[in-house]
């Protein structure tokens, strides 16, 4: 089955709490953009990552969570300093590292929730059942592109009823497979 | 055949020219450490690469050569702001873009030579013979990590007396296979 493949930069997802010590009390997310999966959307709003050796901007993504969490790509994790980053699934945070947020507000002091996201494909129930795959099911990417065509193994499979089906890899990912522009990819069991 | 894989960050080739236009007339690249190849060697200089957005300092690698050439990852060449890299073997820069190179002597404006490296195993004529593979095939790498394992296509082979059997990635392709440290790839035709 041929999957979009989507790239994720680096990004952030915000507590209600958090949101209010970065952009002030009472403070809320202001959409910029949708996203390919319902109800997910780009913020106007940016924070900056301080790591021990340097700092970089990351766009907020909405809605607002449950917990933060960052996003980095393991180029972005060199970048800021910051060593044994896990690759992780979303929502998956314990034990992670945290890193010093800033935004025009306050500051916040994140004790864990930054992650390398695990490459990952969303999908529907229906378009899950016609591949023959499963939630949580480990599968993997073919990506044909022009001098860089690879297969991406260790692929989580996330089905809901929520979701627009869509491979998400990261920027890393994308650069070491020349996934640009509009690229479908095929699941591979 | 398990084959070394080895991580290939930014660097520059340069011509005897260059070397006397960045560091000064008569000046000869200063050996730091060998590299994994036969002859070819990493050296205390550096140079600055001016991109249209930003900077980047790289490492020389020597001896000099023909041509000077500099390799990046997409990752660097965003970085620099420089667009339409392409994805090229070492030495096949014909109309490649260019970049102004800034040394401590001297400043040069190179016209092309700025290539994101092709994935590309180095092999002995023995091992080669042993894999069952020959100079200019391309093969696939399989590379098993932990989390994030792939089989990258369109692997270049290079054969020669040389060299020493290594393949050689790129940043990007290292942190999207999370090939870190010492690290076995499997040739896969």
């Amino acid at each position: 089955m041929k999957v979009l493949v989507e790239t994720s930069a680096r990004h952030i997802h915000l507590s209600v709490e958090h949101i209010e010590a970065l952009f002030g009390k009472g403070a809320t997310l202001t959409k910029k953009k949708d996203l390919s999966q319902p109800g997910q959307f780009a913020c106007a709003e940016k924070v900056q990552l301080i790591g021990p050796k340097n700092t970089l901007m990351v766009s907020v993504l909405g809605p607002a969570r449950k917990a933060t969490q960052v996003e980095l790509s393991f180029t972005d994790a060199r970048t800021l300093g910051l060593k044994d980053v896990p690759v992780r699934e979303s929502g998956d945070i314990a034990g992670t590292p945290g890193i010093k947020l800033v935004g025009p507000a306050g500051e916040v002091d994140l004790d864990e929730g930054v992650i390398i996201a695990k490459r990952h494909i969303h999908m529907t129930p229906e378009d899950a059942e016609a591949a023959g795959v499963k939630d949580k099911d480990i599968v993997s990417l073919v990506i044909n592109s022009c001098g860089r065509s690879a297969i991406l193994g260790d692929v989580v499979i996330r089905v809901s009823a929520s979701f627009a089906t869509a491979a998400h890899i990261d920027t890393d990912e994308a650069n070491a497979t020349a996934a640009f522009g509009e690229c479908y990819g095929e699941i591979f069991r």
